[in-house]
């Protein structure tokens, strides 16, 4: 059957095209000999973040040194252009949690920001940055979101792009409802911003609501955890504003 | 300060009034006294899905029965006609995951579900109510979500309620985006079904489609896990639908 299905999906560092000879780290040799069980000649679907995804086959190499051989293109390399999703860290498993969903709802960015009221004073960027790449590889995405080193919220601010929209979820009641801050939005060009669980001190909730590129938005009359708030935020954002909102090309499919 | 924000909130069975007593079971107790350290006198939060939401103190008991005696009411007992969750079993972290964050969603029923794909064969009913009691302690809910016992696929739609529509999410992209799919739905008598890692058997989602209650929806062009579909369900639903559509009246906040 040379045209099964792949059973596995890698992000790979190499240029990918015709012909090309993709080698394979440990943690990636292990998953398709171990845990997938591929065997020489079996596909494997490759993407780079650049060259789009290609079907390539695992050779049969001697050695410890596994590779892949580059056949064809299955798609060809989009923009990704989802919402930044700003955060103040949290513990390991609730942060492992939203870097995975947040790849999987399409964030095009992460970045860690250090508020008042952040419990958390480390971050380790290596492991969300793993997290992305594998949630990049099991839900089809074609680039992996890009990771920022940890921030303070003044420098986040002080630094803030021209024209991106910057929407703070306040769990006080007071912001704009999201679907309706949502209705007005246009594609791209937008970030959200999560407080900690301690939640915002007040007065930095009252600069960022003078900020012109900010918008505080609700979500709900129920006190969300960060990740919920995360994850809400971004779903809404695709069901609304993103690429959700109208079914994909049907040659896509 | 006898009025200062209390620190605990707890679900109770006790029926709530002027006056009266609540013992607090082994787990609570430990909670209020060794978690949150609280003394004799300080304030907890009481509710009961039943009696609205009531202020109460940490009485000075001898001997190992801690008990609360009930001050005075602080929020009335008010309907939460949030959308059901019909769900594929998942593994325990996933499957943990989806209670709280369903209860922090605002669902109000949630059942999990066996399709021919689903590799669980057993649920942990019982965990899962006490992952959506703390979830409703901490988010500020006045009742739980009922935790139904499973049934098979066949069985849900043979029972299926009167006037409840199902929104089925379909990860193979045929269906009605979810933003337009709730753009026409009505308040309250809704429910999601989600199916489980392995995805649909074909026949299955057949079947589905052709039942007058059912519409297929989709949720993008990435594939998302089980746990993240149904998140994203669910907070979709209350931005369009649901409670944070409008801001919550000034009176409550």
């Amino acid at each position: 059957m040379p045209h099964s299905k792949p059973k596995a999906r890698l992000f790979v560092d190499a240029a990918l095209g015709p012909g090309a000879g993709v080698g394979l780290d440990a943690s990636q040799a292990h998953y398709v000999e171990r845990v997938m069980r591929l065997a020489p000649g079996d596909a494997v679907l490759v993407f780079n973040g650049r060259d789009g995804e290609w079907r390539a086959r695992l050779e049969d190499g001697g050695g410890k040194r596994r590779a892949l051989a580059v056949d064809s293109q299955t798609r060809r390399q989009a923009a990704e252009p989802g919402p930044w999703l700003a955060f103040a860290p949290l513990k390991k498993t609730p942060m492992d949690f939203v870097a995975v969903k947040a790849t999987e709802l399409g964030a095009s960015r992460l970045l860690p920001v250090f508020t008042r009221l952040t419990a958390a004073r480390r971050v380790a960027t290596a492991r969300l940055r793993a997290n992305t790449r594998e949630a990049a590889e099991q839900c089809g995405r074609l680039s992996l979101p890009e990771v920022a080193e940890p921030v303070d919220l003044r420098a986040l601010v002080a630094q803030w792009p021209a024209g991106r929209r910057l929407l703070v979820a306040e769990e006080s009641g007071g912001g704009v409802p999201l679907a309706r801050a949502l209705a007005k939005a246009a594609p791209g060009d937008h970030a959200f911003l999560i407080g900690p669980e301690g939640g915002w001190a007040p007065d930095e909730l009252d600069a960022l609501r003078k900020l012109p590129f900010v918008t505080a938005v609700g979500l709900g009359p129920r006190i969300l955890r960060a990740d919920t708030a995360a994850l809400a935020a971004l779903a809404c954002w695709q069901a609304l504003v993103g690429d959700w909102h109208d079914g994909p090309p049907a040659s896509e499919r």
